[in-house]
């Protein structure tokens, strides 16, 4: 039996997971934002490096577990991995990938079977888009999902923990909400680890480096009310930021937004 | 045996807990603040009503669970509650009480042997000094118990359910904190639900009905630095400030800070 075939069978025979579905309409070419496709299935940041540098980009991860949190790897020059998705294969089944050199995205193709070498690495980092899902689930209310918008994203004057060339500031989300809300949001993504976990400030930007509200670095702004707190997470932007700081001479990541869809289950990664 | 036979056998044969040897001190007339007594042993808010008033009062409980956590409930007209000590007597064990008559105290004696009926049930209910001791395990600084004053508690424009007379505002205790420490805050808070469990509101004190954080209703101010978040608890003054408000004709509280001394240790009631 091929691999394709187990998996295909170990869904009782017929049916796709909804993740394999938009995994196979990725590899044939389709793009666009995952935001909302394969509902309840965790969905990942992408940064393949090669060998030379996988270590350091490791440890950087490993010493920055919020911003980094690692859900699943490769080894080296193998596309696949089993752990997220019996068939995936990185090469081409994220919608839409940033080819960079020397700290310069050079390409946004829909594969990177071109680019592909047998000493690389990937990494695939948890990513919002699952603890927003714990948060809705609970009936939390979140602006930009609201407002149709994408996440505002700050750098902050938090310096990561840096690893070999592997350095920068943590880049946070915003989500804004009312106080009592605020305190269920910490309570409910402090179950989710892995996927950025609690937040990480909340309350005052200034404090961390962020100069006006409505002037986020990447994403777009959201109204913050009066009677609301700003809450900051950990962001998967960060790695993307400090790869493209560290002018590696050659990596891989996914584009912003057109993530890699899993076979894991957000619910899964709730520790309680 | 004897009940205080078999505590004291418990206990390893001689040995008193020192929360016993508190309740024990309190019983033969000491009085004086239960702050830093038997350090890990719970203690609890007291509040003794007829029995006339106690289903009504045991409904507000139930209501208002973060204002009103019970710990331990006597049967009527006993004054033993053996869950939270075998051998604890709760006319004598708490160092002062107060005895109201008509929503006014009438008496802050040292027992209550001259007062005890046997139509009363006593309640006691969880106090914030289990959950401090759980965020200074942790490394937080607590504003007042460093300047060795009280915690400052405010009445609040939320207003608790109502059952039967008892009705009125939550009042909240207030610590302040660094958004990080706020946030941890939290979570080792939300850890431990039958003492007041998570805060119930953080960083805008106007919103639930405070116009002057320098100016407590209760207890006393500690100042609020301009890179830290107030963060409010639901407090155990609300049963007391309902007791009062109701204008029972009789009822019997401990006096504030002094506290009745459990056998229970505040690590078992963490519920994660």
């Amino acid at each position: 039996m091929t691999i394709s075939a187990a998996v295909q069978s170990s869904t009782g025979g017929g049916d796709l997971l909804p993740s394999r579905e938009a995994r196979l309409a990725y590899r044939s070419g389709k793009a666009g934002s995952t935001a909302g496709v394969a509902k309840g299935f965790v969905q990942g940041n992408l940064a393949i490096l090669p060998e030379k540098f996988a270590g350091s980009f490791h440890r950087f991860c490993q010493l920055n577990p919020k911003p980094c949190p690692i859900i699943g790897m490769s080894d080296v020059g193998d596309p696949r991995i089993p752990s997220l998705g019996l068939d995936l294969d990185i090469r081409t089944d994220v919608p839409r990938y940033r080819v960079w050199r020397d700290g310069e995205v050079i390409e946004e193709p829909t594969d990177v079977k071109a680019h592909w070498r047998d000493d690389l690495v990937a990494f695939v980092l948890g990513c919002s888009f699952s603890f927003e899902e714990a948060l809705l689930a609970e009936g939390l209310p979140i602006r930009h999902i609201e407002h149709d918008i994408r996440v505002p994203m700050y750098r902050t004057n938090v310096a990561c923990q840096s690893a070999g060339p592997f350095a920068g500031p943590m880049v946070v989300s915003m989500r804004p909400f009312k106080p009592a809300q605020a305190i269920r949001a910490v309570q409910i993504t402090t179950r989710f680890p892995s996927v950025h976990g609690a937040p990480v400030h909340l309350g005052h930007p200034h404090s961390i480096g962020i100069k006006d509200i409505a002037k986020p670095d990447y994403g777009d702004p959201v109204p913050v009310e009066a009677d609301e707190i700003p809450v900051f997470w950990a962001c998967g932007v960060t790695p993307q930021a400090v790869i493209a700081a560290a002018k590696v001479p050659f990596a891989i990541t996914h584009a912003p937004g057109l993530m890699l869809v899993t076979d894991l289950k957000n619910r899964d990664l709730a520790v309680l």
